[in-house]
């Protein structure tokens, strides 16, 4: 069915004329007429024969309900006539209404019979829109009733939704079963719900005056979904839309300012202990091998470094600023930047909105704008890119070179993921502060790290995102081609409470951020070591080809915990082919365990692991495994650990990669095992079951929003 | 209401002399009467007067239907009406019914019309009793209709319950508000409800041959509660009872075996490699100073101390024996322990019912039976015990004194606890393993360390409880002195799959081990790492003496963090009172945020976080602090850490002992930090902001289990 825009344009037209903040229960339904989304059947009926006529049509039962602009409290006249069965109770009715309202008032004007059709049956569900701060219009859908209501039972989508994303939402409840018919009750029709959502989304897309929107109940049967309940909230002032850069002018400027080849210091310095000082020592000791320029009133060289009185003194091109002086002097700072076209200014600075200062920001934003200026920050420690030998930043230098590029919105977290980098030994190609994202945010670092060849998994810590629907639709681009994980603080009421008081950020409903990442196709970490591990252990595996896991354990134990946590994590534990078990049974004693969890028993020579490892790696029904080993005096930590890296290596060499995580039981010799097959390409952990199968899940989590499992 | 015992018993005897295993409804009705659980009134009538007069006595509406032996099917003979609502439609009804019999029937005997009482309105509920094989009677409670079947919200405890614990179930489920009355509904009796549930528990306790009771649906009302339809199932053949020992005699027995004065080591050898050499070498070089006899039947002398044949010819008396001879061998040596009257034994050797050898288990138990021999294992480590410097295990020595008891069922994990307390310094009072758990278990093992002074918290790992009855009775007493921790491994599907496959143990089902670990007062670990942490953690921390928690932080993006993480593990964050409020605003910049968490901003010297600390451990008001330590240069990290265990042990001193966890974000200097934080009784943690707050969260959950917060 066609949309017709111009009826719906027509009523809002009428409604803002009015100055109305909310339509009529009529023109509610005759904005859902105009977008096809379905409503009881009515008509006026001026006679018996008339009312007759309408109910035949439609079907019974129906409601009869006086029409009268003289009569407000139909009820209480005796106007509503419920659960009409038949011709003859229908005509018996019509008159009955008539004499009620008679009799209620008799000069009252009366303009007929309204005759409805009566839904019943069936599963009620609420469909409805919303317009969030963050991500502009949503699509919601639930159970109707109580219940759910208690249990919060309801799902998002990012409006418009394809067919395919209102389809997901019919599973994305609790209470999904529900929908498939329980107890002998009829499955409703999927494809009428997901029309109907659908239609919802497109209606609210459409028409941005629509603020909220709410179809309760829907009776959705086995035959189709019909709303019995309208209800539209309009908002006609517009939202100031916030600019956004072509995805080829970020590229271009995020380009310049992570991979430069010149770098301006505002506020250099030679004193120990400033933050000036800190920045050059860690541009130069970090190995960074562009041009440095050092920006001081006074100095004439800083750290051995010609130093200048003003970028626009600097003869070469600048691409990025950093500015290391206060608060107050950075935006006459900021402009001379402009003047001399650096296109990108890091903002280490604190003193802006974080403080209470929002008039300062604004106004650097307003330069930024003015001169295309990018700017990161204020009110961060900078940010480091590990293939530039960059460390932009007054932290510590950072040079373990890597394939995650991490971010956070918070300077404390960004020390926490420098500190884990280091010690975890986990290679990064960059670390990068957002602090209050004056301009910067997410999807601009998404933008770039999915064009820079040197990162394969982007994670990202924030509180909050400025603009969560460009996020959305950025990460869903880039999420198909590298593994994005978020870490969204204030999760919970308490953690949003303290969200707020930070940034003066508000923090979204969470269920709206967990649906919409999902939507999007990112990997939501649940904690901060998560976060960490995640990021960490992603890009070592090779993505799955299907989803097949199989656990080989030595420890039954082990086995026990693993098959718990593959439950906990969505992991799929292969249901063994009698073949296959026959062929793991040859390498194991005549106890171990049968099917998945492979269970070699704890007392086996090396030999054991190495066959059963192999016959994993070969057999291509198999699509991950799960170790979990150990420590006894036959198989000690080291020989395990060189036996599976051996094993990878040779299997890799005939083009068989498949990804293996490995728990390791034992005592502390375990943990230089663990080290030694992370070196090698196998997350493994020493003391715990929960990571190594969190790591792996997290890998089969992004291959399935990517479509590539 | 008084039980009526007899009646319930004349109507089981009945049942079971008839050879059937249900009861009728009628039957079922008069076991509720007995027990005074409400069910609808009911009376038969022989004439429209009396049945007038019954329905006037239960108040309106009622059902009526025919009763006659000769009718089966009564609807089809328009013998039943429902929903009379005065006394004329009884009346008339009456006569309906028993023309329509005669007709239905001409010769039909009629006895006459049953005239009951019709539920409606209220809050549908679920009262039902399953008979488990670890746990045995237990009562079930949540709401009735689909959507609840659908999500499974339904919760248990042992039977019987106190009205306490019946209460707690009304709260124990996801929907709970409904019970309150939700959308101007009524709020239901929660005393009537409650009663109800007590009821029901006393009566399938009573009466253990009832293993099954449902009564479905239940009316509940802000009135009362009555049960709809009942259905009980019986089974007469009674179940075999486990000995139990009763609490003296294990405390007496496992005293022997944890802290012996003499320990024969039976298979004990001299060659290396060997188990029996490996637990000599860790008996004497552990530093185990009581008396050690290895038995062997050639040698002379092992590692320098006099062997013997036999126990039987050891001259003094023996504590326990260590066995590390085959699986073939250790019966008849168990004999001769059994001759020689030694209490204990530590059965390390494999080959029993973990490969399949049930019979060969079976024979050892009967052995250990006859002569009163408590085994632990077959098929383990062995055990450790510090206190004693005993180690009487073939894993690696261990020495590093505390006051966690831990054990394991599997060896793989006990090897795992091994490893994570010497790494991460973790003082334990014992170790030990259970293995097949052919004797002593869990409960053995908490009456042991309830009693024993060098051990202040309990963590088990176990797979299966043989007797979680026992467990939860045990563990309700011993919990509420000190803390005891419980991975439950098999907790999901998957999980439990691999559990039976390893132990031959029926993993129960886990919300059953979930509510009635609760109901004990039992810790619950999540994972293998969060029972190690909380062993660790909890034993530092004091018990907090009330619920309001402040979190304290120089990053405002870790208190973001650890207010979330204050939401996932049920702890609450002190609503602020203005003056705290005000006396902390009086230590931080104006710009710090208000409130809770305490933002004290990244940029503070060492005196802002003493000032702020000092405050928090000095208000009485406050119970608990967590601290989100940011790495500076003003502040670095062991700065940090020696100020906070500086002002601890001033408040120490002072007699104020609150606990207190840290999440320190920083670089790699924040470990160090960490390590002297947690040996001063600050459990603290490096890159994570989820897992100090998860040890607090535990520590709180046993101080409301014990009651003591």
């Amino acid at each position: 069915m066609a949309k017709d825009q111009g009826a719906v344009r027509k009523i809002l037209d009428k409604v803002k004329s009015e100055g109305r903040e909310a339509l009529t229960a009529p023109e509610g339904k005759l904005l859902c007429d105009a977008y096809g989304i379905p409503v009881p059947k009515e008509g006026l009926a001026r006679s018996s024969d008339e009312a007759k006529k309408l109910a035949e049509g439609m079907g019974y039962p129906v409601v009869l309900k006086i029409v009268s602009p003289d009569i407000l409290h139909k009820t209480e006249a005796g106007g509503v006539l419920v659960g009409l069965e038949n011709a003859e109770e229908v005509s018996k009715g019509y008159d009955t209404i008539l004499n009620n309202a008679r009799k209620y008032k008799a000069d009252a004007r009366i303009d007929g019979v309204q005759v409805q059709q009566m839904l019943k049956g069936g599963q009620e569900v609420i469909v409805g829109a919303v317009t969030d701060g963050s991500f502009g219009k949503l699509v919601a859908f639930g159970l109707g009733g109580v219940l759910v209501e208690v249990l919060k039972d309801i799902t998002f989508r990012l409006a418009p939704a394809t067919k395919q994303e209102a389809t997901s939402m019919l599973d994305g409840i609790q209470a999904a079963e529900m929908l498939k018919g329980v107890r002998g009750g009829e499955p409703v029709s999927r494809e009428a719900l997901a029309d109907l959502i659908v239609k919802v989304s497109e209606l609210v897309s459409d028409f941005p005056e629509i603020s909220e929107m709410d179809l309760n109940p829907i009776f959705a049967t086995k035959a189709g979904a019909t709303a019995a309940d309208v209800r539209i909230v309009v908002d006609f002032e517009p939202k100031e839309s916030r600019h956004r850069p072509s995805q080829e002018e970020i590229v271009r400027a995020m380009n310049r300012i992570m991979k430069p080849d010149a770098v301006a210091v505002i506020g250099a310095s030679s004193e120990d202990g400033k933050i000036g000082n800190s920045v050059m020592k860690n541009l130069i000791n970090g190995g960074y091998k562009g041009k440095i320029y050092p920006i001081h009133p006074k100095a004439d060289e800083i750290m051995g470094i010609k130093a200048f009185k003003s970028v626009k003194d600097v003869p070469g091109q600048i691409d990025v600023a950093v500015f290391a002086i206060p608060a107050k002097l950075l935006a006459g700072a900021l402009i001379e930047c402009g003047e001399k076209g650096i296109p990108g200014a890091v903002l280490i600075p604190s003193g802006f909105a974080e403080t209470g200062n929002v008039e300062g920001q604004k106004e650097i934003q307003k330069i930024g704008r003015k001169y295309n200026i990018r700017l990161m920050g204020p009110n961060i420690y900078g940010f480091y890119y590990t293939p530039k030998n960059l460390c932009a930043t007054f932290c510590t230098a950072y040079d373990v070179k890597g394939e995650a590029a991490l971010s956070s919105q918070s300077g404390g977290i960004g020390m926490a993921i420098i500190g884990f980098s280091r010690s975890a030994k986990m290679g990064v190609s960059a670390i990068v502060g957002l602090g209050n994202k004056s301009d910067i945010d997410e999807d601009d670092l998404l933008t770039f790290f999915e064009q820079d060849d040197n990162t394969r998994v982007i994670a990202q810590h924030c509180e909050d995102l400025k603009d969560g629907r460009a996020f959305a639709e950025v990460a869903k681009r880039v999420a198909k081609k590298k593994p994005v994980i978020v870490l969204k603080a204030g999760r919970t009421a308490a953690g949003a409470k303290a969200a707020s008081s930070h940034t003066g950020a508000l923090a979204g409903n969470d269920k709206i951020y967990e649906d919409v990442l999902k939507q999007a196709g990112v990997i939501r970490a649940r904690s901060l070591r998560d976060l960490l591990e995640f990021a960490r252990g992603i890009p070592k595996l090779p993505t799955p080809k299907g989803e097949n896991v199989v656990v080989i354990t030595g420890a039954g134990g082990s086995g026990v915990l693993l098959s718990d946590a593959c439950v906990d994590n969505g992991l799929q534990l292969m249901s063994m082919p009698p073949d296959l078990d026959a062929a793991f049974r040859k390498f194991i004693p005549p106890f171990g365990a049968a099917g998945n969890p492979v269970d070699i028993t704890g007392g086996e020579p090396p030999t054991t692991y190495k066959n059963t490892i192999k016959l994993g790696l070969e057999d291509p029904r198999i699509h991950a495994i799960i170790l979990g080993y150990w420590h006894t005096i036959i198989t000690p930590p080291m020989v395990f650990a060189r036996i599976v890296a051996e094993i990878v290596e040779e299997m890799r060499a005939k083009g068989i990669e498949k990804p293996i995580v490995a728990s390791l039981a034992g005592d502390v010799e375990v943990e230089e095992a663990a080290e030694y097959l992370y070196d090698r390409g196998i997350p493994a952990y020493a003391y715990s079951t929960e990571i190594p199968v969190a790591v792996l899940g997290a890998k089969y989590a992004w291959a399935r929003g990517a479509g590539l499992v």
